[in-house]
């Protein structure tokens, strides 16, 4: 047996996939969880993360059209049961508000008082809410289409939490519109399915599949759910957006009316749309490695760091001299809509502690100048992503930089498509269906699962089945799924018109 | 008596001061009140303006060394407990979730189940929550100073509610920061004052004072709390601003203990400093007139709007071709931070009334382009802030656009700071204290009130009397206070060393 390369992060991901996760988070200073159950604090590494991925997302929504707005953040109870899918859908796990001031209570502390006519919820999502808004807005045709997206944090009290796969509390932006169309309607969702690609595949490097969600996995009240799918180094599915048809079901909910060309009055057609935190979870299970965090440079919170290396005072001046040179001339530069950002870390700290410090969280090229490099007009330079050193010419590096970080964003992407073609099957026996997805049978469970392109009937007992027998769903119907061609059902055996996506899945 | 200007807004300003806000913030589409108790919508342009105050800030708060990050929604009760002044002064109006579900009830409705252990505060404020991670944070003095903001949603159950200025829930940003000494901690509190009274001169052209508040009027657990305050067309002060020295009484409550340079175990000092979406109210109240919002050129959500006069189809191509010709133009200018964003109004409704939308919205600068513009190569410009009109040479007015925001920037505070200093006397009788707030003796109402500048011997007794008495509150203790020598107390007549600002506030 090779003598194991020492890691940052302990297990690595062959050794114990979900606690590695737990490790990265922490490692790469992204998040922790807090005393409140399910809830997290987004760190200021992380948080810097989600600032960029909420900068690029929201560029490409005013691109299309789009405006921001707020809503509030509670929702009556009427209103969520306004429509009946929505209400079953979201009333089993959400904080409600029932009292509105603390007073003391018969052992000195304080008790909940000033009980409301009517428990408010704080909001999981805001169809409702933005619909019995949009319903004042809308008089005619003409006040449509309505483009609004919100930034807002949600609550959805989740059982099993795991920071940003699924936490109590969340940060997302929900896109809402209106439109006086079926086809409109249809149109925005899959625009928007389509900005979502997208971003995920140009800023996160994250390649994605899309497609129709099954009718068991719709979001409840919509027509119809297309969703990203991307796969993780575990090989499951991360559902990673989704784009919701809603039909008239939520205009009819919230009297959403207006009067048409001909006169008449006719209900909007809605549609809604959202991404979250949850995409900083599937950037780590895309890109990180056993020795923690890699960010994808177009979204990196920092691109380069440098290592001042002094030996002792009388260094100290010089290197640090050289090293400020070199960061202003980096900051000069642009790289994809932002100047390139630098980090001179120059903490009183064991450089190989400071330089592991920056592996882990990621950052894409680390830097390090001692009077050596200085000696030779040179940096000792090393990339994130494939761990190449090398020493490199200043002026060259400085001049190269923006290439640098193109490349290691493109190379982040390749290893992830090669990374999805590897473990994408098309599987046409239930015997080996069930052995892709069973790894307790094979000696190599890193080397195991994935997506399986299958056949399917279009049953909805066939689908439950599979997930019952083997934890996969449907994470997918492709939008062209009859280039496939016929078959019959993976488990059934009955004809299907083209394969689905399966996979156990997040 | 002269005959009356027609007005946008009805009532005037001088007619009915609060219901005037009011209908300013629903002609210019800022926000509407939603069916939830006490909470707006911000609709697009209201959001629009409130990005603009958050980028400003938050570029001031990363140029000062602060990091953003992301804390809990939720406040478990026993937190807010902590502190006994902070949880005297929030419990009274807060939200409690006490349930984590609803179910069907007896009659079929559904109802509160999962009843929470402990029952969690949606965060009026966040100094406990906080203050607990940050006892994690900290170990040794190197970990100081911590320099972390959070842009959030806060909630408190206040129960006469005025859009932007006092609301259930509203947006704000709350900045946390712990030190190693009581000196640097004094120093940040300081200095996010400065930023604030950077920011509401310079971005917002709104002119503020700054000083201490009295212990009376102080932050719930804080040592002292600093603050601006601007005076609104009524005369009236708004707070619009504060900054807490929380003294190391927060530390002890939650804990933040660090090992110092001498090895011996102490508690940080620390502070936190907010602003919150009251300043788009306080913009309103400084700006607007009675043809609405009057938007200061460097937060204008638009600094131009282009409206094409289109008399037949024949006019159409060439008019807005001409349009779009100087809206790419005007783009390519950059005014203060931001490209100059222009709207080409080309909707298919009456030019006048489209004309007095963009009034009402405050947009600063307003261009009309028809036929006879193009034969003379001009366009017809018109500005928000004077009312001045000119036909005006097309390149002259692209070339120039980027001085004439900044015009309007400076006329706008000008006429603020001139409106104060009115309104601003040094007062020495208290019968003349009286007369100045007590508008109802006087001719002319609209003429009357403002700050008063008078002597105050700090007794807790004279402050308390003149609120009971002419709901005056001292607005804050000028950190200048000494230069304007010693006095007499206004109510008592025992010695002062300085005078304070008296005012009726929001």
């Amino acid at each position: 047996m090779a003598k194991q390369k020492k890691t940052a992060i302990t297990p690595t991901r062959v050794e114990n996939y979900p606690e590695w996760y737990q490790q990265v988070v922490r490692a790469a200073d992204l998040a922790e969880n807090s005393d409140v159950r399910g809830c997290m604090v987004i760190k200021p590494w992380g948080y810097a993360l989600w600032e960029n991925i909420r900068n690029g997302l929201d560029k490409m929504f005013k691109e299309t059209g789009h405006v921001n707005a707020y809503f509030p953040l509670f929702i009556p109870k009427s209103y969520l049961e306004k429509e009946a899918e929505h209400v079953d859908g979201f009333a089993k796990e959400c904080a409600v508000v029932t009292h509105h001031r603390l007073e003391a209570g018969p052992d000195g502390g304080l008790v909940p008082a000033g009980e409301l006519e009517e428990p408010l919820i704080v909001r999981p999502t805001s169809e409702t809410i933005i619909g019995a808004t949009y319903a004042k807005w809308v008089e005619s045709y003409r006040d449509l289409p309505i483009l609004v997206n919100q930034w807002a944090n949600v609550v959805r009290w989740e059982m099993r939490t795991r920071m940003f796969l699924r936490t109590a509390e969340f940060l997302w932006q929900e896109g809402h519109t209106a439109h006086e169309t079926e086809a409109e309607a249809w149109e925005e969702t899959r625009k928007m399915l389509e900005v979502y690609k997208t971003f995920a595949e140009e800023y996160m490097a994250m390649p994605v599949l899309t497609g129709e969600k099954t009718a068991g996995e719709r979001f409840p009240g919509a027509v119809s759910t297309l969703c990203i799918e991307a796969m993780m180094q575990d090989r499951k599915a991360l559902q990673a957006g989704t784009s919701h048809f809603l039909g008239q079901n939520f205009a009819k909910a919230s009297g959403i009316q207006y009067s048409s060309r001909e006169g008449t009055k006719e209900y909007a057609w809605t549609t809604s749309w959202g991404v979250s935190t949850r995409l900083i979870g599937g950037m780590i299970m895309t890109h990180a490695d056993d020795d923690g965090m890699i960010m994808p440079p177009r979204l990196a919170p920092s691109h380069v760091v440098i290592l001042p290396i002094i030996r002792n005072e009388e260094e100290r001046e010089p290197v640090l001299t050289y090293c400020k040179e070199i960061a202003v001339k980096l900051r000069t530069k642009r790289f994809h809509e932002r100047d390139v950002e630098v980090v001179l870390d120059d903490r009183d700290i064991n450089t190989g502690e400071k330089g592991w410090n920056w592996v882990k969280k990621g950052i894409p090229v680390k830097v390090e100048i001692g009077p050596r490099d200085i000696a030779n007009n040179s940096v000792f330079m090393a990339r994130r992503d494939t761990n190449e050193k090398a020493g490199i010419d200043k002026e060259a590096f400085v001049d190269g930089v923006v290439d640098l970080l193109e490349d290691i964003q493109q190379t982040l992407l390749k290893r992830a498509l090669d990374y999805r073609a590897e473990f994408t099957k098309e599987i046409d026996s239930y015997d080996e269906f069930v052995n892709f997805f069973t790894p307790e049978n094979k000696e190599r469970p890193e080397a195991h699962g994935g997506f399986s392109m299958s056949h399917w009937c279009d049953g909805e007992a066939c689908e439950a089945k599979i997930n019952d027998e083997l934890s996969v769903t449907i994470r997918c119907i492709p939008f062209n799924r009859a280039e496939s061609g016929e078959g019959a059902c993976i488990c059934c055996g009955k004809p299907s018109r083209g394969r689905v996506v399966f996979a156990k899945s997040y």
